[in-house]
């Protein structure tokens, strides 16, 4: 199709990769299952006890597997009232290692979907996390050539879409944000002028989560990566 | 002094960070030197233990002071047969948190002399480490201003050199690189056809250390960032 028969007010498609291109919170969940496996007899809640402390740690460590390994660490302490012994901590720190060669498992449709797109837009990914291992996963996925740009950031705020969409010169008003996470993906880029195509996996991490009823003429709720092109076609001239 | 009057052949300066801009070996010496207290008594080295455990973690950690902590305990867990005490964990974790907010300290002469090097060459940040540290590193130094380009990497080789001279479209030829490590700084840079300043710190991290005795025309050795800019006026013709 050419691009004048779609007619787009886009011309810039951003997309975040965990679990939007590639499957991620699924590693994260066996490794809290463990987690609350050692502690299943315990008073407290274990997974609760864990997200609060992940909360508390996010501005010493930001995203990503090893501050996930030591917040894991020091609730497993705090749990256990300093009795966690060396090898639950060593089956955390294992656990750890293996989440960082774990090979990229893409999600479906995803190749095609990105292929086809980007004859049409200029496609940008933006992730947040450890960067070796979002490096990893890129070079990995096989699907960094669809990218005009690949942006590995400590977080997403509006702030940081604002970085990204003047550094390549990119009016809001062009770009199309498309993520599985409306707090990091769609919210922030729907604030500055954007707009979002969400896209929710079947889990979400707890500090992920956010209260969003009301309905928006900002952002699309789509059930797959595949009906994004369709979908583009059908609104273009609509918005 | 206008540009016409230095003449240089360089176009570009690429400075590192930690330990050539700001200070940083200190905080992980200091690590260091608790750790090894705890194992003072102990039958093996646990200095060098920990250089080991490290740099098999490399693969999976890369650089910075997450997987540094995640590496102490492991290797706290290693030298205890397995009988590390609770306490001992908590320390190591709290270092961490302590080094992650450390005010940055900027080294002597830094400030006045990219102040003057940024009126003549374009300047560019090449950092590697936890990507949320390092902002806020650059975002606590107030020196971000004077730097074209703000680089944070996952490591230093020839590849990451030349993507990145490449991206910003800088002959290797045109681009000289400042920095303490000559295994990350300056060899990579030498490799692909760019100069190097090597300024030593007074202390260099034991996986930064290279056999390097040959003389090379390739780089100079200066004692103090100071010096960068009268170097670069006395040897502009000679290169």
């Amino acid at each position: 199709m050419q691009k004048s028969q779609i007619n787009s007010n886009f011309e810039v498609i951003g997309f975040d990769a965990d679990d939007t291109l590639w499957e991620t919170e699924t590693l994260f969940y066996e490794a809290q299952n463990k987690f609350n496996t050692i502690f299943k007899n315990h008073e407290a809640n274990s997974g609760e006890e864990l997200v609060k402390i992940e909360k508390q740690n996010l501005k010493y460590y930001g995203y990503g597997i090893k501050g996930f390994i030591l917040s894991l660490i020091e609730t497993s302490i705090k749990l256990s009232n300093n009795t966690s012994d060396n090898e639950t901590i060593n089956t955390f720190l294992n656990l750890g290692k293996k989440m960082l060669v774990e090979p990229v498992k893409i999600l479906p449709n995803v190749k095609s979907t990105l292929k086809i797109l980007s004859k049409d837009y200029k496609l940008i990914l933006i992730t947040k996390g450890d960067l070796l291992d979002q490096e990893r996963k890129v070079n990995c996925s096989n699907i960094s050539q669809f990218f005009n740009h690949i942006e590995i950031v400590s977080d997403k705020t509006t702030k940081t879409y604002t970085k990204i969409l003047d550094k390549h010169k990119i009016n809001p008003e062009k770009f199309v944000m498309v993520g599985n996470s409306l707090k990091s993906d769609i919210l922030p880029v729907t604030e500055i002028g954007g707009f979002g195509i969400y896209i929710p996996f079947k889990l979400t991490w707890e500090l992920e989560k956010v209260d969003y009823a009301a309905e928006s003429t900002d952002f699309v709720q789509l059930d797959d990566i595949s009906l994004i092109m369709p979908w583009l076609q059908i609104n273009c001239e609509k918005l």
